[in-house]
This record gives C-alpha cells, structure tokens and sequence, in this order.
C-alpha cells in the first residue's frame, strides 16, 4: 500500500516518519519544508528513541505524488479548504483518507470532495512540535484513536478497513485504539478541547495556572458540563461525571501549552471552525444552544483576526 | 449643608472640586493623597475651565471629620468594605449618603450601615482620571443620573431630598438627571459596562477595536440581550432595540478606554462584584441564569488575581 502525508508538521512528520522508518512505502506532500526535507531528510527526535529518514519520497505538488492507497492528512485543519485541489490528484478514487485533526463534523467536507473513498477519523493523543524545517520533537504519549466515518456520524462498529490500518500502524510502532463510534469520541475529546484551548489563549494561560485558579475551574467546568449537554443532545451520549473525571485528568498538567495556544504564539490561524463552529452548529441543529461555548469562539475570532 | 467626600480620586475629586469651587462646606477624607493635597490643594483640569481649591479641608481619618450632613461616596467599590468604619464616625445618623458607583444592589449595603439615612444613589456619566496626587484631569461629559433608593429598589419617585441635591449641583455647575426609578437606570448602564469594561479587559481592547470587529460586535450585543433580559426578569423594563441603541451610542467612541480597562492597566482591583456577581445573582434570584455574563465575570477573576 502506498501513503501519501498530506503536511509534514507535528502529526504528519511524526507519524509519517514512524511509518517510512518500519519500511512502507511513504509519500509526503511538502509546503514550506520540501526543499530543506529533500536535502537533509526528515529528523525526529522522540523519548522513544531518535531517528532520521534520510532519503524521503518528497514533493511540493500533488500532481507529483504517485496514486495512493491511503491519503493520512495532517495539515491544521484551516487549512482544510486546500485539500479538494490535493485529494485527488493522490489518492486513488476508491482509497482510504486517514484525518488527523481536532474537532468534530469535519469528516463531511473530505467525503464530498472523494465520494468513493472511505474515511477513517483520528484523534492524536500526542505532545510532539515541529521545532524546525523537516524537525520533529516528540515529547510524549502518542495514541491515536482511530474509527470508520459514517455519513452522520453513524456508528460503524470495528470495520475490515479499520483493522487493516490498526496493523500497519501498530506494526510501525504506533499504538492505536479503536472505536466503533467516532463522533462519541470526538465529542469526548472536545470536552477537554474546548474549554482548555479556548482559555488558554484567551486569558494567556498554562493549563496548570488555569486548574490552580477557583474561577477558572469553575469556568472550565461550566464549559465542560455544556459542551457534555451538547453531545448527548446530538445523541452521542458521555456521563455528567465525565466533567470531574476530566479535571482530575487535568489536575497534573504542568505549565502544558495547548495546541492553539502554541498556534497563538506561532501566529497561525486558530482551529476555531473545526473546534467551535461546527459543534455549535451540530447542537443548534439539535435544539440546544451552547452560550459560553459560542462566547469564548468569538473571543477566540476577535483575537485570531488581528493576528493577520 | 455639610458634605463629606469620600475619596478624591476621578470622580471625588472632579464633583467634591467643583462643590467646594462654588463655596459649599466641603471635607474631603484622603487616603495616600492627603499629606499632597493638604499642601498643595486639588488641581482640577477640565476643559470647563481649570481650577485650584488652595485650602482643602483635608482629612486622614473619619473621625478628624466633622459630621456632615451629606457624604459622598466617591471610592472604587472594591473599597466598600471600608464603609462600616467611615461612614458612622462622619455622617449624621439621618444623614444622606449620595453613592457614586457603577453596578447594582449595592446600596443595601450601605442601608445596613446606615440604617436611618437616607440614600441617593447615582450614576456618574463622566470621563475623568487622576494623573496625579491631587490631581484631576475631566476630559468630557459629567452628567450625574441620581435617584433616590428604596430597599429592593422600589421606585420612590422624585424626592424632596433628590430635588435638594440636585438644585446644589447644579448650582455647582454639575449637570444632574433625576430619576424615580434608580434600578432601572443602574440595569441600563450595565447593559453597556457589562460587555464593555468586561471584553476591553479580556481582549485587551478599546472600544474602537472591538466595534469594528464582527465577532466582537456580535459577541457584545449577545451579552447585551442578556442583560436585557435580566433586567426584565428582575422587573426593570428596557426594551429589547436598547441594545441596538448601546451599539450605535458605541460606533464612535475613538480608543475609548473602559474605567475597568484603566484599573486593569493600574493594577487596581476590578470592580467584578459591583458589576457582575451582584447582577448575575439578582436575575438568578428571579429564575433567570446569564452564563455569558457569568463567563465573562471568572474571566475577570482569574485575571484580577493574578495582578495582587
């Protein structure tokens, strides 16, 4: 099977570079970092051990790519409204696309530019950074959680596809959990993501200064208990102590810096659609309206606009 | 008649100036100015006309004061907790207490202090700073909406004591509104300071910057609506197009720099309580929850905390 890695940054470097170091045939679409990759190869340094790839298959346009198996995309999902000049001309017509991104309701817009293909939708569990062109650091964790998209999000159960991904994966090295029901453990991870990203840039914040402050504990639960209302007005259900259990999870963070904090910092766009926007939109289809949620993603355009 | 001023910062020392200007008996309690003022007087630069008052009757502790008839109190209400252990040692038991702060339901305070006094409170419509020890600079506008307090706000009507106050005023040359219904005014004016000292903090922005961006407009006429209906749940009517009023009264107010933007800046305590714990428990009194506003105000606590 071959691979073509949309984006080679902090998902796609990594993982990408996991899976061309166990020998798969690997592919990667380079922006910014192809000539510099094509030279000096892809570095990543990982707690579980450093590596280099030193000859990679790069290219700078989609044309160049050989017809993929499977299209993993790891760009920023912003950068989503380039992938229907990029999907396919890659991937083949029938393939398999392996999303990588935060957010929920997203998996929609890759079917409707690759109607035949099927979508897988994962979840990173990962603390890595590109630190420089074709650079990768890993600090820790790595899971991904991986489950077939349904139209809707209807549940898929553990399908033939997901299983053949799930070994090639684990085969590289890469630990991968599976689920049935992707769209429940979107909306888990947006339980988190939502009121942590939002806050940490909002008010400036590590996530340790924000679980050590009564107000902001507060906030992030109120956050929590909405955002959990949501899902299970959308039908994906996750229980009420879901909130505690996540705090408790949150409690020994350190000074950790959210993905969109580091995209603050960085000046990069922020996944406020993908994080934001389409949750409000699932929950207001329906019937249920989410008002802090939808404060703190305007505060999050005020600030991210004047970024530019 | 008289007047005690309690506090000579912005709006003490601009009115307290201007009524001791026109020959009134007035006392000013001091706090770090004092020794300053004592020596050097109150410096008052407007664009009505400059002005020193060379001999201030100054004061360091209330019970140097004599008793006054009327105190004014002129403080942050950050600095209310002071009250118990002023007002009773300078004001007549039956004295008048004139309350020139934002927020609501905080002259009920001020009853349980002063039990036999009477109580006008007030909303100071006035752009005014101290630059200095002692020194006062009033920019523009500096119209008073006073009316007369009754416990749970019940409307009193326009009283013989409101009538008095305000023909001293004016006489002073501060130009004075009166209203029978001070709930209803003070609901009004935190249909404007609630999102505006508020997002000017978090977002760090003057009210220009946010006027001219949509997701912040939106987001200020979202709170807006809610304050509205808050107000209304608590049985103070403003109309639903007021909001839209407030947005146009806003589109041109340059780089206008909230009192709550300025205190943020000076590293003084934010007036969260006054503003928004007291309205938000007010309308949760009558069944009406405004989780924006209640957003809005942990913001603020987490970042009023970490300035101490």
């Amino acid at each position: 099977m071959k691979y073509g890695i949309i984006g080679a940054g902090a998902i796609g470097g990594y993982y990408g570079g996991l899976l061309a170091r166990y020998g798969l045939d690997v592919h990667f679409l380079l922006h910014s970092d192809y000539l510099h990759v094509k030279k000096n190869g892809l570095v990543v340094e990982s707690k579980n051990g450093n590596f280099v790839i030193t000859e990679v298959m790069a290219y700078s346009r989609p044309e160049d790519m050989p017809l993929c198996d499977v299209a993993v995309i790891a760009l920023k999902s912003t950068q989503n409204f380039q992938l229907s000049a990029i999907l396919p001309l890659m991937l083949k017509t029938n393939g398999i696309v392996i999303l990588l991104q935060n957010g929920i309701d997203i998996e929609k817009d890759i079917a409707a530019i690759m109607p035949d293909a099927d979508i897988i939708s994962g979840l990173c569990h990962v603390a890595s950074n590109k630190i420089g062109p074709g650079h990768i650091r890993h600090m820790y964790h790595g899971l991904i959680a991986l489950g077939e998209y349904l139209p809707g999000y209807n549940p898929a159960g553990i399908t033939k596809n997901l299983k053949m991904i799930s070994n090639e994966f684990k085969s590289a090295g890469i630990p991968v959990e599976l689920s049935g029901n992707i769209g429940e453990i979107r909306w888990r991870k947006l339980v988190w993501n939502i009121p942590f990203n939002g806050l940490s840039v909002v008010l400036n914040s590590t996530t340790d200064k924000l679980m050590r402050h009564s107000a902001a504990r507060r906030l992030i639960e109120d956050i929590m208990v909405e955002v959990i209302a949501g899902a299970n007005k959308c039908g994906f259900f996750i229980e009420k102590k879901y909130a505690n259990f996540m705090m408790k999870h949150s409690e020994h963070m350190d000074d950790y810096k959210t993905s969109m904090m580091l995209d603050f910092i960085s000046g990069r766009q922020l996944e406020i659609d993908a994080i934001y926007w389409r949750a409000i939109a699932m929950a207001e289809k329906h019937g249920l309206l989410m008002p802090t949620v939808k404060a703190l993603a305007l505060q999050l355009e005020f600030l991210n606009k004047r970024k530019e």
